[in-house]
C-alpha cells in the first residue's frame, strides 16, 4: 500500500497503524464516534469531515470532533488515505460515483453501515482500480444520532464485522482489520450475503417491530401511548432510530426482511391459534422457550 | 372499616394510614418490594408472607422483608386487615376461595396484578361480604423476578392504576390510595375493563411481541442470536419476564389480544407491500410516525 500507511511489519502491525488523512463522510453519531476513537488512538494524523448541514461541520470541528469540515465532497476526500462512508446506506453509490476520479491513489475506502448485500460489490467496482472498498459494519447502538453523544470508546468490546469478497485487497483488508481491533473491537469476517441474513434477523427485522408496536398502540388509541412503561420503552428504544437511515437498510435488505417477517407472522398467528383455544400450556411453553434463549443472552 | 385502619379524619388520610397486619400472598419481585415499601413508610406493624417455597420465605424473613411466612394460606392470612395477592394471576380465583371463610371481618383484599377485567368482579363477589376487594395495578418492571432486586423505592414516581367498580367500598377504596400515594404513585382510576384495553396494547401484546421475536430469530437460524446487539437486547428485555405469569395475563385478556395482534399484523403487511413495492417513501412515513411518537416517551 506505500508509505502513506506506516505499517512497520517488524512488529505486531494494530500497533503500527498510522493514516496521514482520515476523511470522515456524515459526521453524526457514529462518524463523529469514529472520529474520536481514531484520535484517542492516535491512529491518524488529520481528520476531515464531509456532510449536508455547515452548522453541524462547524460544531464538529470546534469540539475537536474533525480538523476541518467541508460541504464539498472532492474537497474533503483530497489526499486521505482512508475515507469512511458513515451516511445513510442510500447514497453511497452516487457518493462513491462523484469521487472516483478525485480518489489518492492507493486510498482505502471503508463504511460502519448496517447492510452490505450488493452494496460491497457494487463499491468495489465502482472505487477500482485505484482505490480499495471493504465493508465494516461496527455493531454499535444506532438509536442515538447526532454528534453530542459521541463517544470514543463506543466500540470498545464489541463486534465489528469486516465483509472481504473474493476481490478484496489483502492490504486494505489488514489496515481495516487492525484499525478496528486498536479501537477495541471484537472482529469477525462474513461475506456481505451472511452479513445481511445475520443482521436482518437481530437487527433490522427488529427496527420494524420496534417502529410498527408504536404506531400499533396509537392505531388502537390515541391516548393509549402515555401508559407506556419501562418494558415499552426498551421494547421501543430503537424506533428512537433514523426512519432515514433504517428506510435505506430495509429496502435494500428487503428479500432476507420479507422472508423474516414471514417467519415472525407466522409465530404471532400461532399465538393466536393458542388464545383463541385458551391453551396456557402451549402458550407457556413458546414464551419459556423464548425467556430461556433470552437469558443466554445476559440481563442488560 | 372500624378501628383497624388508624385513619385520623381530620388530618390528610395519606399520612396516617396505619395497619396492623398485612398478608403478602407471593413473596416475589413486586410482593417483596412492596413489604419493603410498607414497611420503610411505617405504612403497617407486622407483614406475614405466604408461598410455595420455604427456602424463599426464609430467605425473605431473613431479610426483614417480611417478619413471618407460612405455607399454609389460613395461617398467613390470619388476623389481617390487608391481604395483597401478588401470586400469579391465574390462581387468584382459586386462591381467594379457600380463604374467603377465614378473613377478618372488615379486612381489605387487594391486588398487584397486570390484568383486571373480570377478575375484578370475581373476586369481589367471592369475598364479599365481609371483605372488600380493589383491585391496583402498579406499574413496575416485571422481567424482574425473586426477592434479591426487591426495592423499597420501586413504585414511586410510578403511576399506579386502581379499578374500582360500583359496588366497591368507599373506606377500602380510600385505603389503597392512600396507600399507593404513600408509597409515591401516581394514582389514576379505571375500570376494570378499560384497564385491560389500555395494558393489552402497551404492556401484554409488548410482551408476545418480545418473545415472539426471540423465537423468529432461533426459527431463522440456531446460531444468529450471538450477533444480537444492544437494540435487540433492549427490545426482547421483557422477554426476561416470568413465562408462568405472562401465559395467565394474555390468556385472561385473550379477547383484546387478539384484536391487537390483528392490528399488528395488518401493520408488518403494509411494511411488507412498502418492501416488496420497494417504497422507500411509504416505509420511511411509517418509521418516521413512529419514531416521533416515541420520541414522546422520552430517551429512556
Amino acid at each position: 500500500m506505500g508509505e502513506k500507511f506506516k505499517v512497520l511489519p517488524s512488529q505486531p502491525s494494530h500497533n503500527n497503524l498510522f493514516l496521514n488523512r482520515v476523511a470522515i463522510l456524515g459526521v453524526g453519531f457514529i462518524g463523529a464516534s469514529l472520529a474520536l476513537a481514531l484520535k484517542t488512538h492516535r491512529l491518524c494524523g488529520e481528520i476531515s469531515g464531509f456532510g449536508r448541514r455547515e452548522s453541524n461541520l462547524i460544531r464538529a470541528q470546534e469540539r475537536g470532533i474533525i480538523d476541518s469540515g467541508s460541504l464539498d465532497l472532492i474537497e474533503a476526500i483530497s489526499d486521505a488515505d482512508l475515507i469512511v462512508f458513515a451516511m445513510p446506506v442510500g447514497v453511497f453509490l452516487e457518493t462513491a460515483a462523484m469521487m472516483r476520479g478525485a480518489l489518492k491513489e492507493g486510498a482505502v475506502v471503508t463504511d460502519v453501515g448496517s447492510i452490505k448485500g450488493t452494496f460491497v460489490y457494487e463499491m468495489e467496482e465502482l472505487l477500482s482500480p485505484g482505490a480499495f472498498f471493504i465493508g465494516a459494519h461496527p455493531i454499535a447502538g444506532s438509536e442515538k444520532s447526532g454528534i453530542d453523544t459521541a463517544d470514543a470508546y463506543l466500540f470498545s468490546g464489541n463486534r465489528c464485522i469486516i465483509t472481504p469478497t473474493e476481490r478484496s485487497s489483502k492490504d486494505a483488508l489488514d489496515i481495516i482489520s487492525t484499525l478496528w481491533k486498536t479501537l477495541g473491537a471484537r472482529i469477525e469476517t462474513m461475506t456481505p450475503e451472511e452479513h445481511d441474513n445475520v443482521f436482518g434477523a437481530v437487527s433490522h427485522l427488529p427496527h420494524i417491530i420496534a417502529y410498527e408496536i408504536v404506531n400499533t398502540v396509537e392505531d388502537i388509541n390515541g391516548i393509549y401511548l402515555r401508559y407506556a412503561g419501562q418494558g415499552f420503552k426498551d421494547l421501543t428504544r430503537i424506533a428512537l432510530s433514523s426512519p432515514e437511515l433504517w428506510r435505506d437498510i430495509c429496502i435494500a435488505n428487503r428479500v432476507n426482511l420479507l422472508s423474516d417477517l414471514d417467519i415472525f407472522i407466522a409465530r404471532l398467528e400461532r399465538v393466536k391459534g393458542h388464545l383463541l383455544a385458551s391453551d396456557a400450556r402451549s402458550l407457556e411453553e413458546e414464551f419459556r422457550r423464548a425467556s430461556s434463549l433470552r437469558d443466554g443472552l445476559g440481563q442488560n
